[in-house]
């Protein structure tokens, strides 16, 4: 099954004095990735406050293969590889959009808490539907 | 004449605890729209280095005016303002794209400078003759 | 009257590609100083979010004179220069700690707002008169 | 052996929209202590970079236990678990300094590269030599 994609642009905010994206501003992209892909099922994550339900990254790994410059353009895919009860596990790539280089390559899961007392809690049962059902790129 | 726009959406990354944008990443947001700008004109930044050029902010006064918050889409308006031997003045405003309220409104002054020494220089001809020329929207 | 005085070193995250400090960052070594300022005179923000207050910048101007880059130690001077009923004025200076050159100075207009609906109000008696009183560096 | 230690105070900078730290700035947190470390061993990454040396994230993973909230000072553990030829393998941990609560362990692996070209080399002996003699808190 294809990935969920969405573009981002490298802009000065991004880099470091070493001439390339500092490297904690993948996992933003990757964040950019996650909440256009819930946006694109339905779920936007400001309504997700209203209903008291917040998602937070509970864990990762990621490892960088190849550094992305000023300007570049960046493509970011996405896939669910599991959906449990509590918590979403995602694959997350970040590559060059031209070369196709990839950059970045990470696993996220990503745990759905009560907004008040941040204690575990089920991700909501349209949201699972709507996750099984998949979505595509905007 | 009509300004140059771009769109940006509110991430988390983009706000703070009182819930709302955090106010420097409207400064973030404003030169994204300059680096649009001057990519539309054919000018990528990337470039402007290998010819050993760089832009820097020289001052700004801004004034905020209404909060964005989380998954806002905001409107990027950018208008230089005057174009001068060595640096350019842009007027930018950040809207609320669906309300059409006013966010923030900046004067940004940036000066042309030699990338090695950091000394102020003339705007390369081409540049300028792009700028008078004007730009429209991507 | 001598400025309240905090010192904050220049990391990679706070650099950009053209190898110096993002220019957007030296606003945020501001806050720090207001925030130390604020805490040295015993207002916590945290505490002031339970009492439904907080301060958001209002407006601001910045000049920037030269650059600040990896590894340097900064000197972050503040001065308030007007406490009125419903806002604070700052004035604040970014220097290099071992050079004393000046890298940023700025006015900063902060309002006091309630939490809830964002309304101007007025700064609370126990602040006004601390700052009345003025804060030596901590 | 006892961990290298600094600390860091939680600014709205690092707080978002949850009102808690934003995850990736952990990272920035942990990058902080080990610039701090190899300064406190002679090693200023500026001057790294004048040998055409610089250090850059190889993958990292990390587990995020407790958030911080505004305000919160952080303790920032340290701790070399190898040092190869060409890596540093660094374990890290970031603790709430009043209840000494777990909120991040990560464990980052940092290679060094030749600045031009970004190829794998070894770690100055100098270097290496240092960090088996360790290094104490500054």
């Amino acid at each position: 099954m294809s990935p969920f994609v969405i573009n981002t642009r490298v802009y000065f905010e991004d880099t470091d004095a070493g001439g390339i994206v500092y490297y904690v501003n993948y996992l933003k992209f990757m964040e950019r990735a996650r909440t256009e892909y819930l946006r694109a099922l339905g779920f936007e994550q400001k309504r997700m406050f209203e209903d008291n339900l917040m998602f937070v990254v509970h864990s990762l790994n990621a490892r960088y293969h190849s550094p992305a410059r000023l300007d570049d353009l960046l493509r970011l895919e996405l896939r669910v590889n599991r959906t449990a009860r509590s918590y979403l596990l995602f694959e997350q790539r970040v590559l060059n959009q031209d070369s196709g280089d990839l950059l970045c390559l990470a696993e996220v899961k990503v745990a759905c808490l009560r907004a008040d007392g941040m204690k575990p809690c089920a991700i909501p049962e349209s949201m699972r539907t709507a996750l099984a059902d998949g979505a595509s790129a905007p």
